[in-house]
Parts: structure tokens; C-alpha cells; sequence
């Protein structure tokens, strides 16, 4: 559906439940935030179902928004999630429930019943504020302001990544302007590392494996670091942008250990390599500069399936 | 001067030999090239004065735009130079010569004939951004747009500083517009680390001081690493900020020997602390969050001194 159609279906239904993906992050719940809060603005009656996996700095953008399950009659609303596949589990119920996605991957399966899908935008949301401030013309709430920031700033790196648009920054200094408080997001977002963050750092730096003359980095996070260092999932956000960040590196992959026997491959890639292609392969997907996959078995058996799936999409590893 | 002031001066000379600071970073270069290519758009002669400390990967802002000194005629202006000392070796002699400052610190010292200062801006790029295409009326070429980019993404480390704006976000919106390729600048600058960089922060994680409880974080850099570790300038970009950037710590310092017994301290401090007051007792200066000293000694002596100047000014080390 067109922007003006998709905010006509917000007007037209009612009783909302908004759900985030698993392992959300600022995008997600910025979008469930602001939605919520604007579908509120509207009069509707709107909810955010819970996510085991939530965390606590994000709470003010959830206190008072969250329900712990939908009942029959609610419209069921996901905000930046490509497939259902990526439903928190207590929402794997919900999967064929689902009434609109409101999405910004290029990958979006289509298993919502409608559809709002725009994959040039950086964030999601930039595609909530269009839908709720300049379709149904929502006044910006300093909250509301801080959930569409939040939602832009953390899918573009606070507005560093090549996904980054005059109009992302125009939609940031819009909600700016209504009084939304972006230095202390930063802060707590990108300008503040814990100690534990810095000495995993320092461990990834050590033990960074470098491949094809500097072009490839990979980098393995065991889950016992998680307990040696203190980590908590917090500290691990955007690791998977380490290894792509060091000087030089095309592809940057990091492989996190979430379970034993369970990794969590994730790709940044710069403009030659496509990285939704090569995690294809491997049983995942994503954007083109930054996939995922979740793979079974042991690090080396992993490492060579991955090393496999990245010669076959011409990485000379 | 206020800006229509100033571009009226600007229209009304010729000539120009702008100087850049000691320690050139982003705001300055990006102002003198963008200041130069401005007013040559103006028909006018200009050239930006060759400093010894340009890095390379600042040469296409530079390129085609140096002279080696101004002859007696030229009209000299500085960009984003608080204060005389802050000259370049090479431009020492043009003290009590400078025809005009445009400058965002509010620690201008009134050095030159002529200020057009805006200390509430985040960077010196938005006034020269203001001087040439809202009031001159200045066409923003590709080239320029960069220009002003580099600046305003320098002192506001890719918009994520406390100082930015929605003003700051609209400047860097119109540059994209006008054919800046952001993404390109921000990986070099800000997206990408050296090897050698993360062997840097990996030692600092280790060697950090850390004192009142975790409010102060004290970087010792001593020169004797910049060959260990294979370090250069760039790789010491924005290191002052390292410390600051620790979960918890409100004054962040890093005391960088630069030559034997010539120590640099860097101070980056929270809302509480005023970190020019700070440096002001170390003979140096600078922002309320941002500050700096140069100080003779040993590093156990300058340590020292450095405590106490915090005590005098309320910090409990």
C-alpha cells in the first residue's frame, strides 16, 4: 500500500497491537513507540505487545505502552520486521494474524495481509513519521519526537552509514525541533561504551582473523566471553559492524556464539560485495550492505560453510 | 561583525589568503576550502595558506588551492582560530595581521581587525555555510557541499555531539542535496579505524586511570607508542575523546606527550564541568565541554598539576 492508503487503513481500524522483532533494537521500537503513541494521538486504542528480550534502556520509550498478548478482536501491526520468521518467540503464535506490515527491508516477505514496505528509506522510522506526521498530520510530542530519533539514528549509525539521506537528517531535525533531546541518546547509544564493551574490543582486535590481503575480517565472539567479560546484551550491540570498520576491510563478518551450538552470522559489506547474497546461502538474509544468518554446529565447521558461501558470491577468501 | 556585515566585507575586498589552525582538523580545512572556493565563485583572487600540518587524506579539499605565503597586499582571514597562539609555525609572522576572524569559539580573543563570531553554533561551518550561500547568494558545487560537510561533521563527530542542531542537520541535508557524498567522508573520517588505532584504544582500555569513583578517566599516550605501534596523526584523531566516551565518566582526559617533556592535555567533560575553566588553570583554554593545555614536564609532575586544576575547580579527585 501507498503512504496515504496505509495512514486510511490506520484511520480505518482500531484496537492496536504493535509487534518488534527479535532482538529489537532502537528501530524497532522507536517505530512500536511512536506508532503507539500516535495511533493514541488519534484516538485509537493502541499497545505494544511485550518482548522477552527488550531492554532496560529502553524503557522510556515502552513504560505504559506494553500488553502481554492480544486478544481475537485486535489488529495486529509489525513495525520493521521482514518475516515472520523473525517474530519475538512469544509472538510465533501471531504468525498468518498479522493485519499490516509497516517495513523497510527490501526483503519483507509480504506475510502481512497488507503491506507498507519501502526499502529506500535508512530507517522505518522515517516511514512512521511520514505516515503519522505528514499523512495524519500527528502533532510531534517531545516522546514522540525521541521514538522516530531513536528509530533514525539507530539504523543509520547516528547518521553515518552510506544509508543516511538529506531526508533522514531533515526528519531529524524536525523531531529536534519538537523538543526531542538528542544528545542524551547519543550519549547513551553511540558516545558511551562500558568498560566490558572496550575489553572486548580489545579482545576482537587481538584475535581478528584477516583475510584476502586485509579485505575480509572476521571475528568470533565465544559465548564464554560473555561471562569472562561481564557482557550483557547491550554491550554487544552493533558488533557486527567491528570488523567492517577496521581500515580496508570489503567484508566484515562477525560470528557470535548465542548458544552452545548455535552462531549468529552477521555481514557489513561495503559497495562491491552484496551481503543479503551471500548469507542467502547460508540460510539467512537482509540488506545488501548488512545480512544475518543463524546457523547450527561448531565454529570451524561454521567458519568453512561461511568461507564457502562467500567464494560463491566471488569473495577471494 | 554580523553575517550581512561580514559578507558585505567580503564582497568588498580581494585577495585572499586564509589561515587555518595549528593541529588542523575537519571544521578548519573544510571552512578554509570551502571559504576559498566560495569566494573564487565570487570572482575573486584566493588562496589558502599552506600549513605543515595537513594530513594527506585532507588533499581534495586542498588540492589546487594553497599559496606558500601572503604578499603584503592580500587581505588574511582566519577560520575557526580562536586566538593568535593558535597559529601554524609557517604563519606566526601574520600575527596583529589578520584582516578578519570568522570563528565559532566563544574564547575568540577579538586577535583580529574584523570578527564574525558565533559561539553558539556547532561548527564553524555553518557560519561560513550562511556567509556564502544564504547571504552571498554562492551556488553549492559538489565541491563546496564536501567542504561544508567536512566541517560540520567534524565538530559535531558525524552530528552525535551535544552541540549539534536541527540548524547543524539542515546545513548537512542541503550539502547532500547538493551532491556531498557523506557516506565517503564518514567512513574515513569517523566509520573507519587502523589497525593500529584499535591497538591503540586496546592499550588504553588497559592502562586507563580511573578515579572518583568512576566519574574522571585519565589516557596517558606516551611517545614512545607512536613507533611501537606504527601510529600517525590520523590515527590520533578525536583520541581526546576516548576517555569521556567510558559508561559513567563526566571528565575524560588524555595527556599526550608530543615531543620529550611537552605534554598535551585534552579534556572532554559532561554537563557539571567546565573543562576550559579546567585548562585555563594550565595556561590553555577552549568550549565549556571541550578544553585544552600545552604543558612543560615530566608526566608525573603535569599529572599532578592536572589534578589540582580540577580540584580548584570542583572535580572530587
Amino acid at each position: 500500500m501507498t503512504r496515504h492508503e496505509t495512514a486510511a487503513w490506520l484511520l480505518a481500524h482500531d484496537r492496536y497491537v504493535i509487534l518488534t522483532h527479535r532482538n529489537p533494537d532502537g528501530d524497532t521500537i522507536g517505530c512500536a513507540s511512536a506508532l503507539c503513541r500516535g495511533l493514541r494521538a488519534l484516538g485509537k486504542t493502541a499497545h505494544i505487545l511485550e518482548n522477552p528480550q527488550f531492554s532496560a534502556r529502553y524503557g522510556r520509550w515502552l513504560d505504559g505502552l506494553l500488553c502481554p498478548a492480544p486478544g481475537p478482536e485486535d489488529t495486529v501491526v509489525s513495525v520493521d520486521i521482514a518475516a515472520e520468521t523473525l517474530l519475538p518467540d512469544n509472538a510465533a503464535g501471531l504468525a498468518g494474524k498479522i493485519r499490516l506490515a509497516i517495513d523497510h527491508h527490501g526483503s519483507n516477505t509480504g506475510f502481512a495481509a497488507c503491506s507498507c514496505v519501502e526499502p529506500d528509506l535508512a530507517a522505518c522510522g522515517e516511514l512512521v513519521y511520514a505516515l503519522l506526521v505528514e499523512e495524519l498530520g500527528v502533532a510531534l510530542t517531545p516522546e514522540l519526537a525521541e521514538a522516530i530519533y531513536l528509530a533514525v539514528s539507530t539504523d543509520t549509525g547516528c547518521f553515518q552509514y552510506a544509508n543516511t539521506t538529506a531526508s533522514t537528517l531533515r526528519v531529524a531535525a524536525s523531531v529536534m525541533d519538537a523538543g526531542c533531546q538528542a544528545y542524551a541518546i547519543n550519549k547513551v547509544f553511540f558516545g558511551t561504551k562500558s568498560i566490558s564493551r572496550l575489553q572486548l574490543e580489545a579482545r576482537l582486535t587481538e584475535s581478528m582473523e584477516v583475510l584476502a590481503g586485509g579485505l575480509v575480517a572476521i571475528c568470533h565472539v565465544p559465548l564464554g566471553w560473555m561471562a569472562e567479560l561481564g557482557l550483557t546484551e547491550d554491550d554487544l550491540d552493533a558488533i557486527a559492524s567491528f570488523p567492517r570498520n577496521v581500515e580496508g576491510v570489503e567484508v566484515g563478518v562477525t560470528v557470535r556464539e548465542q548458544a552452545p551450538g548455535r552462531l549468529k552470522i552477521s555481514l557489513r559489506t561495503g559497495e562491491y560485495t552484496n551481503a543479503s547474497a551471500i548469507c542467502a546461502h547460508l540460510g539467512g538474509g537482509g540488506h545488501k550492505a548488512a545480512a544475518g544468518a543463524t546457523v547450527q554446529g561448531e565454529y570451524p565447521a561454521v567458519r568453512a560453510q561461511l568461507l564457502s558461501a562467500m567464494r560463491a558470491e566471488g569473495v577471494p577468501v
